[in-house]
């Protein structure tokens, strides 16, 4: 669903933002984006599990580890995923070229990738995106750069939280790129956490893998991982806290990073390629929360659940179907079901004279589906989103 | 999508078959249907593993202990699943008047269900139902038997085959109900074969094993796995063979069996609701059966994969991606992919010009998908449906 974001200048000391156009992707809209920090910044990333790794991910995995970054290119139209020895090289040739126009040459930088999977990234072309990107760089071009991630996305995706840490007050800034081909184990998303605050290399894989459990992970909207999904964290340190000792006193940082990672998630479940709804899946009372999230995720992923979602349809009987084939033991007798308020199944029976209340809060563009399964301990929650017709045509007709 | 079938008459030697309309289905089409064994049948029965079994799945599980069974009644149009203690008394009060009207009284029966879940049977009329198909019931009345049980199935779905059992000549037909949530771990299908055969109870209970875990066990329409899925195998042992001493005697039956199976689970991909093609996921070179499994799974499952499928979208990175996400381990240098016989995808990269062929390919109603993933002994099938605009259409406004 289209959604209007009213673009507030972000700037976060210490980072500047580039974007170009330069036609990797058909429609000429920008498919270039350039972050660059102006000191080494520390860095930290969490990939997908997919096998099918793509180049940008094979070489970032290698590349973080040594916790400093200092350019982040993002090109998007081109995946470079499942293409081979040459994508690797192709993804080399891309770091190589940011570092030479950066005169970063012998730096850290990292590219990534998105867009379509298994076609060669045309290099003549990333080359002038690269130029042009460079030359497009400011501290206040971070709107510029979420626009030019963007791949099927339906509006750029930008938050931001102020907080304090060690008495400064600090800035994390978050942009995304996510629409289809979402699911746990990161959406297929790219994601970069901006912030001048001083941090450790341990402390940034820490927010980093924070970030990513905390929302991300609980994306599923159309059940499919994909070859990219990245979440980058960069760290300035201009912000000039002192290094804090113990990860304890960077609380105030984390919420403020997952408050931000967490309106990025929703935003890109609202932009599920033609969701019209963002649902939340909140499951209690299973014997672990793997157990919870098992349930969760059954019920996120049920086709006949999404398109119930889409039709405002307060159809419970689907999900209590969802929730039995979870593979999770429970009670039937101890289930119950409600949307948002209104309990529609109490106790492993339906609650007759319900469904128009349900229906009534299934219309709006989010609600929760809260699922009791028992008497334990195990909680869990998801962010899904309806399925449409529309979804169906757009994915019938992708390469196309 | 539709297709004609021939409707040849069909007669298993001790069996006779019966439907009626008794308004269950707001459409007035034929909901109740009957079978009646002339002497009791030898029979066995696999049910769904979804922890919300339906009431004639709870009832079916105790009596089918016995094995034997003289009558099986099913309505349509209603699921009797999560209904509770009410549920399962209604569904006691379906044997003991199907009991009474054949003068069956103290004998096995056994009752079936399918349709909306979570509405209690109307039990007035199943009454009028179960009176008006024991009057219908005949030797001839197979086919009209599979009408009365269907739901939203577009065509009724019937197999028979010929095979020989210890020198004499038998029949298996089998009946199927099933198109919309369908997943492995059963279908939501009702299967019930029915032979002259003779078997012992543990022969019957092998053979329903074989034909379940054969082809119904390899559907996967929508992903989820049904309340009320139920298989079950009816022998009247009229065809006068000797009982068989080992289960090699019988092979001969077992093939036809299967064969029955795999014909009707055909049918019921091609009749997913809003499907337009029957696809078989073909995976190779795992490292196990069960890896295989989960491969093809992942692969038959992905909402991107099955809208390409749709689009004839000769797509192969979406395969490859869900192979990544299977959670099976695998090296992407050895993974191939072929569209029929079109390989799209050799060792880990994409062969250029492959497009328009698979394309064509995959414009017809059935193909294959074969998936090499390396060098193991595991292999596995799933025979799985596109995803089409008019499915989610169809499944947002089912109860509305």
């Amino acid at each position: 669903m289209r959604r209007a974001v009213r673009e507030r200048s972000i700037e976060v000391a210490g980072f500047r933002f580039g974007a170009a156009g330069c036609g990797i992707k058909p429609s000429r809209r920008p498919d270039c984006g350039l972050i660059v920090a102006d000191v080494p910044a520390t860095a930290a990333a969490v990939f997908t599990r997919n096998r099918f790794a793509a180049a940008p991910v094979i070489l970032g995995r290698e590349r973080i580890r040594g916790g400093r970054l200092q350019a982040l290119f993002v090109n998007s139209g081109n995946a470079n995923a499942c293409t081979g020895a040459q994508g690797l090289a192709d993804a080399r040739r891309t770091c190589r070229m940011v570092a030479e126009r950066l005169g970063h040459v012998g730096r850290p930088r990292r590219p990534l990738s998105t867009g379509v999977i298994g076609v060669p990234l045309p290099m003549a072309r990333v080359e002038r995106g690269v130029a042009a990107a460079a030359d497009d760089v400011s501290a206040a071009g971070l709107w510029r750069f979420a626009r030019a991630i963007r791949t099927t996305d339906a509006f750029s995706k930008v938050a931001v939280e102020r907080v304090r840490v060690g008495g400064r007050p600090v800035t994390v800034a978050g942009i995304a790129k996510g629409a289809g081909m979402i699911a746990p184990d990161m959406a297929t998303l790219l994601v970069v956490l901006v912030t001048d605050a001083a941090l450790s290399a341990a402390q940034a894989r820490w927010l980093a893998r924070e970030v990513a459990g905390g929302s991300f992970n609980e994306l599923s909207v159309d059940g499919d991982s994909s070859t990219n999904d990245s979440l980058y964290v960069l760290a300035s340190g201009l912000a000039g806290n002192p290094i804090a000792r113990r990860h304890s006193e960077l609380g105030g940082l984390r919420e403020g990073a997952v408050r931000v990672g967490e309106a990025l998630a929703r935003m890109v479940a609202l932009d599920g390629e033609g969701a019209t709804k963002a649902v939340t899946i909140e499951v209690s009372g299973a014997p672990s929360v793997r157990a919870a999230r098992s349930v969760a995720e059954s019920v996120a992923r049920s086709l006949l659940v999404k398109t119930a979602f889409h039709g405002a349809d307060p159809n419970w009987g689907r999900i209590a179907c969802a929730v039995g084939y979870s593979g999770v033991d429970f009670e039937p007798p101890q289930v119950s079901i409600w949307i948002d308020d209104v309990a529609v199944f109490r106790r492993g029976a339906g609650r007759s004279g319900t469904a128009a209340r349900a229906r009534r809060r299934m219309k709006r563009d989010e609600f929760r589906v809260r699922i009791s399964i028992g008497r334990g301990p195990g909680t869990a929650r998801m962010i899904t989103s309806d399925l449409s017709p529309a979804y169906v045509r757009f994915n019938s007709a992708y390469t196309t």
